[in-house]
């Protein structure tokens, strides 16, 4: 069990220090490896995507067997549930609704010099979206990649799911179906995101790649970034709680071992200024690991990485949540409207005590593609922003170029550029 | 001279291919010298950046003369002739009111469920802006980030700019009082951007970098992301010119060698469907060459990557356009509306035939910050949102979770998430 840290002993800031650093973000070196599979998929294509599936993925792989089939995800949406296809047909409902909301608005005016101006967005032509096999292999993330891109208008989506000893989940092709996704690779690990970046054999290359995935993903992604975007570099989940006294320590456990239970890298903390509950939240903790399945996992990431902080008063808490700046953000107080006011920095708030953050892993409409690892002091989460790219535009008469002419030509002088100059005064000449 | 390219002519992909390929960005291997140089600045703080900027900028650099002062500010402002502040001034208020204009809104809505969603815009907290020296040491590049960041309310803004030789230039430091900024450092390369991003002694650390620099500064950003946001990779300049017959060919030539005397691999390319101005467009810039003090880098990039593509129609200029996506496009054709229309990718967009790209650089009001080598496919300019992050709002009262409660706890269980699914069902069994 974490210790107890008071935020006003003399060691708080050292101790706090160690919480909250990288470390879990630190992988093993494998900046190298993955330069090596990059370069090796540019230089030999499909052959070299096919090798690293045999060997990393256990099965038989061959060119015509990557591809998963339309008969293969009818079989696989046949074989799910029928309640469970409706909670995924409800979640991609609500991440819709969400979505749509987000797309931005073209502009086009003209300022008093007479100059035309504005931006105009458009979607990216392609995205490769990529779904983790094992632990994380997650249908919601399929939604959550999924749907923003289609509510921004991506022609061509293809997804790229590694498949351990030849096995995909069911549940993930019919979310696929459900997002209407059709284009399906069994590839996963760096050689998927080398095949997504420059393309291999049958696998065109797309613009944009988005999804989680471990550290050879990561590591490729920000590798071939540049040559296509891509969203994140995501790290290890994790969950900051802001309560106060009037909580029900069972609920908070709870929500601290929903993130726990994700990856025993996860990070779980919870802040509090009542003395009593962050006595009484991790005696929780330890009775709910007693019934849950994960509770290996779950324990492990609670042990190594999971805190309690004693703070005197919820403005404390909210200075905390900013130094962290969270993946996701619960403020289970009396007044959360009021707490939010303070809070500078999260991916995604959830505000009071009726509000889990699994909600919003599945069903509430928000992404649950967020940033990790203190990325939502400068980034957000995933967006139908991710997918459109914004192109400005300017259009000057003779009369503008004649107002602004002049300046352009000043700087430009100044900067020593002479054909800027001369290319805005030969037709500023013409036009006046 | 560059040969012309016919796009029916039978080896035209080829010569397409080669025309754009990706060789422009490619640079020697910095990846091993940029990550020994980050990994002394975590070790060895401010005293690993004083010794590169000695061994590279060549000036006896102290922890004391990396800032510069208020005094020295003030010093290179009165030396900068009144006409040249007037103009950096003009840009920067046609800047701001055009960036203005980009502020996104935040959202607050209850749905049919009951569920209250939304999201809510804020600045980082810290800006670092990287000032290339040399070639490319451009005051209006300082206005183009700093104003943005400005506008989307970052409360604390950090330039770096290498001093070769101890000298900076003046004009930048005019444009960073126009700009509203005090906090300028004295260095430049991998060095600088280790700084900003870890911090190294006075020079505290920052949330998000941006703007231009040599391989060095670019590998660097990249290998800093993640720990900060960046805002992109950033190659040499290039402009796609789209005419028709309608046009002076000196107008064309100047534009072209606009952005080849940037840099010597800076790229040119004209596309037209008029043989006639296929030939004399680069009649005229080989005239223009006579004249221009930056004849020797602007010819070696109009003659080693410049480009005249002859089509039959207006319409496959623009597929051409859409294939190259490149930073900069005019359009100077008789309906540049229309065209317009038919273009997917572009960083900025030149309407008509007195909208010199040069206007864009300076005093039009959108940002000169843009995609490169056909990052345009996937990216936009600088903008303010590079300066902000979206945090995402959810709250559920006791209907709301009775409501989507069911649907989460489906998925978490189908997905093997017990307590993501108990921190609902335990709240559910509250509310009733």
């Amino acid at each position: 069990m974490p210790e107890l840290l008071r935020h006003d002993a003399p060691d708080f800031e050292a101790r706090f220090a160690r919480l909250v650093s990288d470390e879990r973000a630190a992988g093993a070196d494998v900046r190298d490896a993955v330069a090596e599979i990059l370069a090796d998929i540019r230089a030999r294509g499909i052959a070299a995507v096919i090798e690293r599936t045999r060997l990393f993925d256990r099965w038989e792989a061959t060119e015509a067997s990557l591809a998963v089939t339309a008969e293969e995800i009818d079989a696989a949406v046949a074989e799910v549930a029928p309640e469970r296809l409706e909670a995924l047909e409800l979640a991609a409902e609500r991440i819709r609704a969400y979505h749509i909301r987000q797309m931005p608005g073209d502009a086009d005016w003209t300022d008093a010099a007479g100059a035309r101006l504005g931006w105009r967005w458009g979607p990216v032509d392609a995205a490769g979206l990529y779904v983790p096999g094992g632990l994380a292999s997650y249908p919601s993330s399929l939604l959550m990649n999924a749907i923003p891109a289609k509510v921004a208008g991506v022609g061509r989506l293809a997804v790229c799911a590694p498949c351990p000893e030849g096995r995909l989940n069911p549940l993930v092709l019919a979310a696929a179906r459900v997002a209407g996704i059709d284009e399906i690779w069994r590839i996963g690990g760096a050689q998927a995101i080398g095949a997504l970046a420059y393309g291999a054999g049958p696998i065109r290359g797309v613009d944009k790649i988005t999804g989680p995935g471990n550290a050879y993903v990561a590591e490729a992604k920000r590798q071939v970034f540049g040559r296509v975007g891509i969203d994140m570099i995501a790290g290890p989940s994790e969950v900051l709680v802001i309560a106060d006294a009037g909580n029900d320590p069972d609920w908070l456990a709870m929500d601290l071992l929903a993130q726990a239970e994700h990856d025993s890298r996860a990070q779980s903390i919870l802040v509090t200024d009542d003395a009593a509950l962050a006595e009484a939240v991790p005696a929780a903790v330890e009775r709910a690991l007693q019934r849950l399945s994960r509770a290996g996992i779950a324990g492990a990431s609670w042990r190594d990485y999971g805190g309690v902080i004693l703070v005197d008063t919820l403005a404390r808490a909210a200075e905390i949540a900013n130094r962290v700046a969270p993946e996701h953000l619960e403020l289970c107080v009396a007044d959360p409207e009021a707490l939010m006011g303070q809070i500078r920095h999260a991916g995604a708030i959830f505000l009071g005590r009726h509000t889990p953050e699994a909600i919003g892993d599945y069903v509430g409409g928000p992404n649950h593609v967020l940033p990790t690892a203190g990325s939502a002091r400068f980034s957000s989460g995933l967006s139908v922003l991710d997918f459109l790219k914004r192109t400005t535009l300017a259009a000057l008469d003779g009369g503008a170029l004649a107002a602004l002419g002049p300046a352009a030509e000043t700087l430009a002088e100044a900067e020593g550029l002479e054909a800027h100059g001369l290319s805005v005064a030969l037709r500023r000449a013409d036009a006046g």
